[in-house]
């Protein structure tokens, strides 16, 4: 049987046609395309290559990007469910698509030159061409401000140092979105691949997103061209990406709960011990409901945040509670989801750990749990604790 | 200045002018009305009597019961604003409310006599009556299908015998909604004030609800005249009014829960400790933070459920939902906001510790938490697991 | 039949007879004196007076005070069960008994002249005396070293100006350890009932610790003179008899949590539902295994402390540490029990809510929860976090 | 510099010298034997066979065996430490070496025939024969009494039949000590490697335990002669044997716990973010204090359960409350370093994510959590909860 999702709260009904049609063609293609494959790329620890040009042909990159550059020109709501089915596969392969859209294709669109997006954008939108987006830096992970990475301005372009960590996709792309300061103040960069001096080597050994790649970037005075230099100045250039792919993780989050509830139930419906389905027992049933009341919740908030997009009326604290809350919920969804399952919960077999493990980086990453929570305190009381 | 609620995802933008409308002018009255008396009352153990007609005279009696029985004919998304306000005031005044909207005014409109329904709604929508419900028994909490009380045709009426608990109102009551069994089946009675046979003793010494009238109810061989039955057969004649109810409370738990969240944020801004707000610290951001998030989390179910009862496409289990978390999200908000106001926390200058000690009561009445996860288990199980 | 008490480690064995004697008969009185009238003074927010002597007859006060003056001269883990006993009775009652001892006899016999020792302590250990201690002032509870009370020196004595909050037994003292900046350095008086311009108005409105009587010390050029200085000097004259109370906590917490467990068990064996007792249940049982672990464990946690104090080994840390966890495990336990107990947990007819209302003050004070962790944490990591 | 460990509590002062000598000779195994290569084997799913008979040479098998039978004969306590020590290495080592002691050699010793005490302790006390226990089977993991797997009797032995999983060293014993029906009373049985019918194929695709083997064990008519069969009768055979691995997992849980406690204040306080360590902020303190606070108690636990063991004085209850709380911790201690580690907490350069997911099996196996809370619920309570 198809994937059914969950709608308690029928906010199905809420949806436009367009958006559900999306919704639906998404999601049979991640079970038809992502699920029988995920598992066995994330334990070899490798990106499936191969979904790269399905994707595109999906119109899973540039989903919000205008369509004269060869994008969908769909709306929030849209690509939120489309991120949440694709998370319902695996958060890397939805961390894939979020860089895509929200981290390159973004900028490009609202910052770079129209030379540039005629170049680049209709690549990306097809898969043709692969992004990254390079902020984070080893010592500057939750206070981008302090990067160390820095241009300066020579005859024709810009010399580029510094050094990147925690790149999605450094190592596939062709284009890389890169900050750094120039006369101390936070400018966008487009590096390119093949730029003399830059690098950009596998981070290993994870135990998490395995079936994404991780980077480093490295620049060693990189000759940047003055046309691939964003138009935007300030920590507001980054931060408006990271607004946008924080939404799409915020509806992502839901598909990954999705998938380990659904899995739940049914394990429980048909797992016997003392002669009964464990769903009959109230010490599971009240961990299944957990799950199911907290998704459901999480439907809710990211629904309307979507909406509130939309209508231009959205605060970045609306992004950061939307991912802050349905992370959290979809990470404590699939620690849940392995007690119900129970030994087999450790098994390939199940979804349930890849999903666990996946989303300890999704907690983490696009602002940390703990900074989305000062966000939102500074919020409220008007004071910043972040020190 | 005036209240000013919590809108995190700009609810308000949803609501009709109407019920905006009605939102304020009780939001108003509890101001200047309810708050200012009502610790008192608390700390004193009694019901604040002199609200009654007031409360009546703002149509807080009624709300949805039709213009032509003395109501206001109001959709159930008033209705739960109302309730809201009620309880951002007092637990004890919202229950006084609910009792009177829902499970009083509700059942005689839906199953009484045209008789008994023209003799009493226009008296209880003003306030010169009041209701009081009686399902609950000294050892049926849980399991009302258990009750013990019991009716038997007589001539002309039915002789009714039996005891209930945890009455609300019971001894306030000019007519009970009482459930008991004839010929095995669950069946109502308007058994009235002064019948032979009808005592209604109030329980005293709580330690929570203490500004409500919580009573046992009497019945010993009460004849109870023919046209005082309703119509109405099975649990689903209690249950359809305990539906209105909880539907209720889920909005009026938001109440409490937005008072005790600004008398934190005023707290915490305004307390100095090691020579800053404590509102700057990080422990004290991540429950304020805690609360706000719950609060706006809560307004989102409690808006959609109201518009599912309006669309008629609710079922009881969007109840269930709302009810248990809602209210288990106002005594934990509670709880840190205790935390938050230090030793202060525990005078009754602030509102949190009468507000927690009801929520207390909140939590057990009109379906416990518990009950309300094996609702929800079987909801989505397909099995109960209630025994 | 008698209270006996949660042994599930068999920490019996490891108490001596005198210890084990001691335990029991504070046990005994607890149960037959105790108990039956603590309800009704709660209800009436008095603290119950008949009670001072003959607990002064028990050997309550100055459990730990040398016999030559008046003291029994006994160890800390003797004191510890006491605490813990008359705790499981309120918290009201052993706050009393933990003032008298630890912040009051103890600090005049480390600290006081020779003569204020004869004067005060054998007094004071009889229950012919009653003591308070002066430390905390309205704006500086967490931060005791913000202090504004000050003393200057005059002829023949000092000359004392101030205001403290939240003092226990203030109002009903004979004589007050107060703490006070003499050219800047925190410094101990003994302030006397009598002495003129001291006044100690009782703080009533409390939702907590009803049974006890709380009050500010208000001092206006209150003369004291010099015999009455304590000698000790600096923030560690105060920490010293924290130290002494905390440690008192850290075991009275068990006993109020052992109270509620008890009767959680024997509500939950007795009380039927669905045709079963409710301790039958598995959501039940959850609950039920939790407070009895975590008695367990702060039962550990308090002897270990105990012993690592009579030897002369512990740090402040340990007693931060017992303190923090066991009251917070006694709250929660409070927290569960009553959703064990039902709609009936909120009656006085059980100990519940008086309990959990009770630990709301001990969990703030002698040092918020939170103050515990921010020590905690400094020891751990070496870095103080506390602004 | 050397691991230091944990010990908050002083209770190293409780253990003997032989005991500390152990545990400090494991220590430094662990250190220089164990964590430099075991993050290779997790990640490439091998269990490292060259540490076999390096633990062996240790004493790391039959720890409490008789010297007699090769053996050291030593205390529950020693074992304890032992098991710490190998589980903070890795949570498969200590089940390899759990399974040795607990599983067949502790059974071996109690149960089996002279000849085959003489035949196998002293190989499997080397290193050079290694055992596996099969009780759990594909459908009865929680309810072993439900046991399919049977024999019949035959002339001069048994005939077996029947099947288990989730087994621990499976394919690599040389014994299995396999528990089956005959007549419908479960009886053991020495298998052993090349008994015709007996075949132990290795389950993989595992999450969790990658440095360790687990298979399946298939007995398709294996015979078994007379001589193979243990001198036991009923579930208290098997439950014997679980009895001592869990008291075993009860320690080995702090040693997993200790190491991402060490490992995360190391991190926090080198970890440079807004100027400052990560260990100087209130929300990284909060989860440092909670790990150590955590670890601290299951300590106590560990400790006296030990003592209790060695007394004789303990019911397997006691074992279940350890098993299950000091399990929880370290699995939640994993998950709260892996917080205080940011983004670096994915990266096999530390320990936590294969400490995390090691646990998840841990906190299943060997009677999951719930089935623990279940035990002590009807020790508390007197009533089985179990169906």
């Amino acid at each position: 049987m198809a994937f059914q999702g969950t709608d308690f709260f029928r906010i199905d009904e809420l949806y436009s046609e367009e958006e559900l049609m999306v919704r639906n063609s998404v999601r049979e293609f991640v079970d038809e395309q992502i699920i029988p494959i995920i598992e066995e790329h994330y334990m070899q620890g490798t990106f499936p290559m191969e979904l790269v040009e399905k994707l595109g042909n999906l119109g899973m990159f540039g989903i919000k990007t205008s369509e004269k550059y060869g994008g969908a020109g769909a709306n929030y709501t849209t690509y939120g469910l489309a991120m949440q089915e694709l998370e319902r596969g695996d958060s890397g392969v939805r961390s894939f698509a979020s860089v895509q859209n929200s981290l390159v294709m973004f900028p490009i669109e609202a910052y770079a030159s129209e030379e540039k997006k005629q170049e680049w954008l209709p690549k990306l939108a097809s898969g043709k061409a692969i992004g990254c987006f390079g902020l984070t830096e080893p010592d500057h992970g939750s206070n981008p401000s302090g990067m160390l990475s820095n241009a300066k301005k020579i005859d024709g372009g810009y010399l580029l140092n510094g050094a990147k960590m925690w790149i999605t996709n450094g190592s596939l792309a062709d284009v890389a979105v890169v900050w750094a300061k120039l006369d101390g103040r936070i400018t966008g960069f487009l590096v390119e691949k093949g730029m003399k001096g830059f690098s950009a080597p596998e981070m290993k050994n994870k135990h998490s997103l395995r079936a994404s790649v991780t980077s480093e970037l490295i620049f060693q005075d990189v000759e940047v061209p003055e046309i691939n230099r964003l138009n935007v100045d300030g920590l507001k250039g980054p931060l408006s990406c990271l607004t946008q792919a924080r939404y799409g993780i915020a509806y992502g989050a839901i598909g990954a709960a999705m998938q380990v509830y659904e899995s739940s139930i049914n394990y429980a419906k048909s797992r016997i011990q003392f002669d009964k389905p464990i769903a009959g027992f109230q010490l599971v049933q009240d961990k299944l409901v957990h799950i199911f009341d907290e998704i459901s919740k999480a439907q809710l908030i990211a629904y309307r945040v979507g909406r509130l997009m939309e209508s231009g009326n959205f605060k970045p604290e609306h992004i950061s509670f939307a991912k802050r809350n349905n992370v959290k919920m979809a990470l404590e969804s699939c620690r849940i989801a392995r007690e119900v399952h129970g030994a087999n919960g450790i098994l390939n077999e199940y979804p349930i750990m890849r999903h666990a493990n996946n989303l300890e980086s999704v907690y983490t990453y696009e602002g940390t749990h703990d900074i989305h929570t000062l966000i939102l305190g500074q919020h409220i009381t008007g004071i910043p604790a972040f020190k």
